[in-house]
């Protein structure tokens, strides 16, 4: 089983991420479960604005997409900007639109039984409002989320410090991003064994 | 296999509801692969404001709350206002907070394994939003959101008319209700057979 | 000039609201600055569904309806729940969507050249999109909304401590409740001044 | 009087953009005002990633923000994806971020008595809730939002024609705009004539 996290920050490597680093702990608990991640930073590569799977001209997206196309799990990492989501996550989401006219040889969204699952990391207020727009978006396309398939970090009132910045209540997001790892992991293998049919 | 749907409309029985009739579209379409459905007006009913399983003084969610834990699919069904979800709609999300803390006798969250899907009606723009206003809180709670589990009805821009007014579209309704439908026992059967197991 | 607050707590007096704590906080600050103020603690009232200025049968809308209109300025507190919300403050949008259609006795849509404010609580993270959400849908109905017309608390990750049991940062919001204030009453006075004619 | 207009479609120049020809029914009827006008398509400028006001490396930002600080309107128009706003759009919200630091030589948070307006196309349903988006962020961020100032076209349910495709109901779609446009003149005016002063 393999998952693809895509890292939405808006800093370019090498610079530190605190959406990689809470990222990063869900993908430890996802490989305890024996699935092979792979994390891409999205501003690292040139995904240019539109709505096709290739938008031409060094567009990097169709990488990407063959990425996303070979993996079981889709995990969203985003920062939180004035309780939103990444234009870098946004970007994603608007490239996979896509999808929503393509079909695998068995004739289904080529989404279906693919899960997706959020982290969110954030210096103030906004992950549960980020969670539900990303997954409101992939569940359009096709994508299926189990219960309880994401972690968050933030700290208010306020603006203040970032994840990497302090220890404090890591072990919550690392315990809900544990549990979020095992669900994503149950229903891909469920979806795997029993998958959604082709609509009539 | 049983379905429970709950229409928030804001108009009592036996008054018509737009957002009814298109949940019995979906029901029809759940019919069809075997499961038992049942409706419920929720504003018929005297559920009562707060996030406990019982707010005591005639609350009658704990009757929805028992058909809610005997269905394996949770249909939420709204109408749109200045493009949000309902506010019974939002009681019953509310209520469900309580489920967060409750454990089946495997130890696992109680809305686990569980799978919800979304019916949407307006006479203006919204129907999105509704959904994934709906879709992320039941996530948060422990439910699994099957891709495209989701149809709705509407007719922009600006107000107009209703579902029930016109026969405007009611075929692109229909047949995104029935493959929500499909993906909602697909799902469901697929956790039924492979379910989610308790957290570590 | 006369600031009416509905805190939209899901308890009934006499419990504890921490909403209506910080709600305090704000209306401290529009009184040093001449403002009249009174709250309503919504759910203690029978405001019943729909989307008519009347619903009868003891509705008590109509009595909330008349000190919104005689008031300048709207300030709208709620609590969090599922980082959403509270469903007294959806119901009480949905009761003022009957304004889109009144004018007032210069043909002004009856919300034009008044303000709105918000203050939001929780134990858990979702402020931004409580805000977010109130403000859009009073907008629609023609409320203006000033600049940095808002304060919250809460404090993440996880759910965790209220309002009323800590003091951590009240300061951050308290002096963000004053700033509200100040804006609520600048805009408002402006508007009073200069206000929005009647659409042609 | 300036206002400024963003056109934060995905399409460069000189494709056509349905985005573009709804703003500029707003445009016309902010001239009619005696508005001066002026619209970016955002797209065709690099615009960085990031919070700063100039994230260098031939960053095509400051021109635009020194345009936005130079104008009393700002009319941010979007198209719809998934729902939801474009990632240009989302891009353009995250660079003023760095407004929110920023102050006048009053002492002012720099977007103080500035207003924002929103224009929003699809060809399917969104609207509603991408005007809040919007609305949201620049309210964090100082703009003040009046009454009923956007306008939208879209017509559901499911994907459909774009605004350029048909003639359906632009009218309702001009009036709602001209009204914005109205709303959008008269609170810019108040406020200049009777500004929010510096926090204390």
């Amino acid at each position: 089983m393999k998952a693809l996290v895509l890292n939405c920050t808006l800093k370019p490597s090498p610079n530190e991420s605190n959406t990689e680093a809470l990222a990063r702990v869900v993908m430890t608990a996802l490989e305890s479960h024996g699935v092979e991640t792979e994390l891409l930073r999205v501003v690292d590569y040139n995904v240019k604005p539109g709505v096709s799977s290739d938008e031409g001209d060094n567009d990097e997206w169709p990488m990407i997409r063959s990425k996303l196309l070979a993996s079981d799990i889709l995990l969203m990492a985003s920062p939180t900007w004035l309780g939103q989501m990444s234009s870098v996550a946004k970007r994603v989401l608007e490239r996979m639109d896509a999808l929503l006219s393509e079909t695998d040889d068995q004739n289904r969204p080529i989404a279906y039984n693919r899960v997706a699952g959020f982290v969110v990391t954030g210096n103030e207020d906004g992950a549960h409002h980020v969670i539900n727009e990303m997954a409101g978006a992939l569940i359009d396309i096709g994508f299926t989320v189990p219960g309880q398939a994401w972690t968050y970090w933030n700290k208010g009132p306020g603006p203040g410090e970032s994840y990497l910045q302090t220890d404090y209540k890591h072990d919550w997001s690392k315990k809900t991003g544990e549990a979020a790892a095992a669900n994503l992991v149950a229903v891909a293998t469920a979806l795997r064994d029993r998958p959604i049919p082709a609509p009539k």
